[in-house]
């Protein structure tokens, strides 16, 4: 019996020997499977899995299943190319057996039973499941099982039973700032399917763009898109695209603020004077909806109603965040209003307007989502609270009795590593301290990938394969958190996602060539060196130093818009120094390599410069590719310092401690990733000789 | 004024330095424009390309030019990422200006007008073309001149008068063998009007599928399909598609041989009893049409009446090739309609079916285009023979008044290097010597993808790029020759055909990753190393080595599937070794790049042991892994003789020349690219101090 815990023991094992073939196959599956299932027990032997592999359902049946099992043999055959027949076959003649006892809801509700055993033996497979959704999270571990073999393809032997921890696994899309196409949307929830999360949140209306073809309002989508929208017939697809791989869709309507798209064809319902054109800046802007006006929600209760025949999920996203004020504060009208009404300010003034909303999706039939914002006293108990402000805030709406979510710590947009986001859980921080009915109002979280500088070319890398990791947390069991492991099964899953057809590998190198122009292969590997040890800034920094003429509009063809959002090859320097650190600075294997990569990095510039000198694409990276350069040179005098065995003197130390401050620096928008393991080299060539075994 | 020859000397002088920030626009267009145009007279300064970039229609306009330029304008959004409005504007604001002046034809003619001329200057360009298609194909033209400046990106100051040497310039997918789906076809037809080829010649049945839907006689594709078919309204679409591109289709339905499929539902077609069933093997098979029934030539009469329906292009392939006469010989039957009629032979009695069947096409209004066997006395003038035999028989049917196309020597899936197809051309050999009036009756040529090892995961790799090098050859002027030129060429190519969504780069490191399953960077690395630097076996010594129960089902997920038929690292470290030989062994930077890369052979095989003992894909390639590093070593020990500056002994030569000679022998059906240029080392070894600077 392999537990969770045992899993996270090998994770951190294999780390650095990896996939041995004298690995056992709980040692091989801790490396596969993400999420983590809740219990593995792993058997002896492999089903063998070849041309003949077969699948019968049996139970309950349903059209729904079976296209589930005639894609999960598209993607067996994709990922082994092996000619599998998409037929069904009888029970008795099947490779793999799967049984369903009942159907699931017609309409998928939050906290149904997704969980499923699967049992693989040398002679057969078996996969069981109470209902429809603990079939298709079955079928998806049964693909991550399957791979190459000494002799053939095959899975191990293995008895899984296991069900997820939190009950809303969640992935926001922003396609509202930036329109994503329906193809593009499409893959992602394949890549959700694959890591078992089930809600896709649809952002769909924003200052930059109203993206929903309205059959009331035409006016909506006619002037508040750039005739980028999805029509009613395209959103009804894709909600059954959804369902059909068990993920709910929850549209969110950003209101009252976000809005400006809204008031491009429907001024009226804006607190200011207009007229209103499509923003194409990035920001917080003063336009709001009008709180005071009737016309407003005589609107929204007629545009609601309509949205709803639509999105049949049970709740209805109505944003609320991040309003300003500005446009109530400078409407006499409005002033009189709250006056009349004794309204205090204007966070009293949201909540009368999100009140009379949240009034309105529950007369058709529905449950509000909201951000933080829109608790506030007095608000309906059935109401899921989305937080973007963390922990402390969703245990304080679980204490009186709300919902939530948590999405502080997933924002997909801020850059963060994989581990960062990994290391974030809904139940840590003031969450820990709630008491097990208030921990039940935790529902889960999701991840959130706001669009600003995210299009449909570089979205797939934006998601993906960071996402994996989030959808980890809040399936597999809390004590599950070792970064080491996740990282070695994100490689996994990472690869498998590219035969789902999303393109978050194979962009990057598309976009440099774009950026490279005709190269020779040593100028176009010179820039691929620069480009795979930097990473955006992260936060909000590219926001904030973004020239003055930036807009919706502007191209995304940098390196910055190209390069992944964590660098790989960062990482894995990191991980080399540490090494050596470790070893006392005494492992020659690991200075050898530092010593390599480091000349690398010191030559690469010039290798660089006469494609610098042809791209103003790659010019604008020049000065970080002199920064690379010199962080070569550093990283040498600091390996030469350290083989002197003595302590490096104080002086030089201040004055590589200075390039390396001046090298941490972003230029372009782009971070220098190794720069702070380099600064730990030099640190420890100044800390004594053999660098006295510093701890990394 | 840039001629030609200029362009080809240009080519030359290039190769290793590439596009310097000082070449002139001439030079750097040398680099890019694939098929090289008629003539390039080259200006000053560029032409900006931003945001504001338009295009205007003048002159004659029809809906499928304003697709043209929406399709233009995208494919130039994706080359750029700028974000291009596709809504048309006035000629006096538009940065291009398309004049056309008239329709070309409804069903689209060999020899029709392709001209066009381009201007560029620094403040709008013009495109003129008499038609359409001249129209399509400077647009095309356009797009290869657009790419990254110092300034942004831009297209140089050139005017380009152009127009194609041969009319029929062809891409045969056989979409019998292995079925190939519609997207897949699609994307391919975008790859041919990126480089200006104007016929795709669909190879529709075949021994292993009949492919098509058949309203008449719905048992062809119903029993012989495997139900993979295309429908009608399918193959409309596929014409349309085809239309816009200027492209023509001309399907092929082999016969009276290589027609299993058809006997499958229709046994009474054939010349044996039958029953027959899909053939899987590959190879020449007996089945054959009965040239003696009645039946036969009813049935084709009404099947050709339907497929022409579908089918517009004038031309309607009937095949002809390769029958063995095996069923003919065993069937009393025809043995004695034979004796009755006079008939004294089989290759006499194909002759009598293939006019009865050219009857049959003509009467549909339609002419023949067949292979070479079709071409017997007293065949109608009004056919097009398809050469696989040869110039010379090319050149023999000119001078019978027949017209021809060239396809032997453009067989792409004999896995020649690109430069050995763009060795061949239609007018070399015999056809040097013809009249210019029979000159004329050659009309080009077409490239060849038979099926056998190819399915819809790697077909795009095994026709791109090297089809590139083959439409040059088709296009351009004669004199236009030099390999180096046209590699510098391809590449650039190569890298633009991706962004029509072409897969021939991106589904290597897939099929790579398959083939390894989940790897640490490392042992990957030496897979990719290996597979680099490896071939599959030439022309037909695949099928000749096929184990014996391969079969058209048999997986492709090996190797030798996986890998390139042409290596681009094999071809680089042949000029590397050519360039240290030309030096006379005495260049000391080429012999630490070449010292530098036999030592990762070397050493590659213990890197990659730990994955061939987990991945059955992977050890099937360990022998020639351990050649590879035999090859290293080899090579090594040819530099260091070559160091003593005096002629290695006589029996360390036979030693060494014997370990090549292992080395050159395929296993796994692979070939080790490098073998013979470390060969030419170890010779310049032998043959003197400091290699005597031998030719290399």
């Amino acid at each position: 019996m392999v537990t969770n815990a045992r899993l996270q023991v090998i994770g951190i094992l294999v780390l650095g020997v990896f996939l041995l073939p004298t690995m056992t196959t709980a040692q091989q599956l801790a490396l596969t499977l993400m999420p983590v299932p809740a219990s593995v027990q792993s058997g002896t032997g492999s089903l063998r899995v070849d041309s003949s592999f077969s699948v019968a359902l049996s139970g309950h049946t349903e059209p729904r299943l079976d296209r589930a099992v005639a894609r999960f043999l598209r993607q067996l055959a994709r990922q082994t190319a092996l000619p599998l027949s998409l037929k069904p076959v009888k029970a008795a003649k099947a490779t793999l057996v799967v049984q369903t006892d009942h159907a699931s809801k017609e309409i998928q509700e939050v906290g149904e039973d997704e969980s499923y055993v699967l049992e693989v033996g040398a002679n057969g497979a078996k996969l069981t499941a109470p209902t429809v959704l603990g079939t298709l999270r079955g079928l998806q571990t049964f693909l991550q099982l399957v791979d190459v073999s000494p002799d053939g393809f095959a899975a191990p032997s293995v008895t899984i039973q296991d069900k997820p921890r939190f009950p809303w696994r969640g992935l926001m899309i922003d396609s509202a700032r930036h329109f994503i196409p329906l193809e593009v949307i499409r893959r992602n929830l394949d890549g959700m399917e694959a890591i078992k999360m089930n809600v896709f949140h649809w952002h769909l209306s924003e200052n930059q763009g109203f993206r929903v073809e309205s059959k009331k309002f035409p006016k909506l989508h006619e002037m508040g898109s750039d005739d980028l929208y999805y029509t009613q017939d395209e959103m009804r697809e894709l909600i059954a695209y959804a369902r059909d791989r068990g993920i709910r869709v929850v549209p969110e309507f950003d209101m009252p603020g976000h809005s400006t798209a809204w008031f491009v064809g429907h001024p009226e319902l804006a607190s200011g004077k207009g007229p209103y054109e499509i923003e194409r800046k990035w920001g917080i802007f003063d336009a709001a909806m009008d709180p005071t006006s009737e016309k407003v929600y005589k609107f929204l209760d007629e545009f609601i109603g309509g949205m709803v025949r639509i999105f049949t999920d049970h709740f209805f996203h109505i944003g609320g965040d991040e309003v300003n004020g500005k446009e109530w504060d400078a409407n006499p009208k409005i002033q009189t209003f709250m006056k009349t009404h004794g309204i205090k300010n204007n966070q009293a003034l949201q909540a009368y307007f999100s009140e009379r909303v949240q009034r309105l999706v529950v007369k058709h039939g529905k449950a509000v989502v909201g951000w933080d914002e829109v608790l506030v006293p007095g608000v309906p108990k059935d109401i899921v609270i989305q937080s973007w402000r963390g922990q402390a805030s969703l245990a304080q709406a679980a204490k009186q009795s709300y919902r939530g979510i948590l999405s502080n710590g997933y924002y997909l947009d801020l850059g963060w590593p994989a581990a960062r986001h990994y290391a974030v859980d809904p139940m840590d921080g003031a969450a820990a301290s709630l008491s097990p009915e208030e921990k039940q109002r935790i529902l889960g979280g999701e991840a959130c990938m706001w669009a600003e500088y995210v299009n449909p070319e570089n979205l797939d890398s934006r998601i993906w394969p960071r996402t994996a990791a989030i959808a980890d947390r809040l399936w597999s069991l809390q004590e599950v958190r070792d970064p080491a492991s996740m990282y070695a099964r994100l490689d996994f899953v990472s690869a498998r996602l590219e035969w789902l057809g999303l393109a978050h590998r194979t962009y990057y190198h598309r976009m440099l060539q774009r950026i490279a122009g005709p190269a020779p292969p040593a100028e176009f590997a010179a820039l691929r060196t620069l480009a795979d040890l930097v990473e955006p800034v992260k936060d909000y920094t590219r926001s904030q130093t973004a020239p003055a003429e930036a807009t919706s509009l502007t191209p995304m063809n940098r390196v910055v818009d190209a390069i992944p959002l964590e660098s790989d090859a960062g990482r894995h320097f990191g991980e080399l120094v540490n090494q050596f650190l470790a070893s006392a600075c005494r492992d020659a294997a690991t200075e050898a390599r530092l010593r390599a990569q480091f000349t690398v990095w010191r030559e690469n510039d010039a290798k660089l410069q006469p494609l610098a000198q042809r791209s103003f694409l790659v010019k604008e990276v020049a000065a970080t590719s002199q920064d690379l350069s010199a962080l070569g040179t550093a990283g040498l005098a600091a390996l030469d310092a350290i083989a002197k065995a003595q302590p490096a003197p104080d002086a030089w130390k201040a004055q590589q401690l200075a390039i390396i401050e001046q090298l941490k620096k972003p230029k372009a928008q782009l971070l220098l990733m190794p720069a702070p393991a380099v600064q730990k080299l030099i640190e420890a060539a100044a800390s004594g000789g053999a660098c006295a075994a510093p701890k990394p």
